[in-house]
């Protein structure tokens, strides 16, 4: 019987295996020529999956804000607003492990974004996405709250989606310094104030 | 006469080529021979200034942060905390075009800094003294402000600087959704807040 091999699954084991070399040792060394070895595949073998280096590092980017997203939808609002928000934001913060990864090798991705018009064109798309979530959470907490009306929606939106993402790199950056308790503590506090009036 | 060549001001030229050469081509391009091409030096007398490339981007990385800090420290305050703390940290974000090559080549060098130990240091040391400049206008706004006393100095610490940074990463990655006017208006939105009570 032929060897059956799930192209997709097959494709997202070496994206993973891109992540690793990204995480371990940066996003220079993941070539095509590393990455086959991390995942314990032969080079000519990868061109069957990925035809360039180009199109590998895309997949693997595209499949991080997946993953991301894919928590994001699987969430299940308990009932209160700022709870809820506060929830949902944790999951898009380094909390743990798993989601320390994925912020590390999103941050190599947008930081080559700057010079890779493929990435670039994916992480705008992944910036609109996201922001329209920011709009959709600041929404809620508008309307479900009494005080909410006081809001700007547009500028509560760029704020939380900005201190979100500065609290993500400061704490990726330097962990010893902003962990998550910390992290925590800002977002229910920024939340918190939102309706102290 | 023999030729007088400043040392330092030589090593600055070379810095400034090697942030030419991570904003246009990257980070994993900035070589010592890309570098010394960019600069117009031939790649032996590169030697003299900086004995390895991870040398020559750690000087890199700390000349953006001093030029960083040096326009801080220029900074003449007007005499009202809000405005003058608006105005400070205005000069953080990539407002024009110099403050926006800044930022990007610190971002290149961050993210690089995940995987170098030397940047990763040099990093942690902008890091704090970054963070030591925010508690201090957080500090000044606490206490120049009659509504300051309701405010957490290390929560608002946190909260700022991560503002901050998030607004600077989405500007320089994606200009055309955050412009200096929206990021401005963040901003003073952000300050207004602290005191609406």
């Amino acid at each position: 019987m032929p060897k059956i091999v799930d192209h997709n699954k097959q494709k997202e084991k070496l994206a993973e295996a891109a992540w690793r070399v990204i995480c371990r040792d940066g996003l220079e060394r993941a070539s095509v020529r590393n990455i086959a070895e991390e995942a314990g595949l032969a080079v000519g073998s990868m061109r069957y999956y990925f035809s360039t280096q180009s199109d590998l590092l895309a997949f693997s980017m595209q499949l991080v804000s997946e993953r991301i997203c894919d928590r994001l939808r699987r969430f299940v609002p308990a009932g209160d607003a700022i709870e809820d928000v506060l929830d949902v934001l944790c999951e898009m913060l380094p909390m743990d492990e798993e989601r320390s990864t994925e912020m590390e090798v999103w941050f190599a991705f947008i930081s080559k974004a700057l010079v890779d018009p493929t990435l670039q064109a994916l992480s705008l798309y992944v910036y609109d996405d996201m922001k329209g979530f920011f709009a959709k959470k600041v929404g809620q907490l508008i309307e479900q709250h009494p005080a909410g009306s006081r809001l700007d929606a547009k500028l509560e939106t760029d704020r939380l989606f900005a201190l979100i993402d500065g609290l993500a790199i400061h704490a990726i950056m330097h962990p010893k310094r902003l962990g998550p308790e910390q992290m925590r503590a800002v977002v229910i506090y920024h939340l918190q104030s939102l309706f102290k009036h």
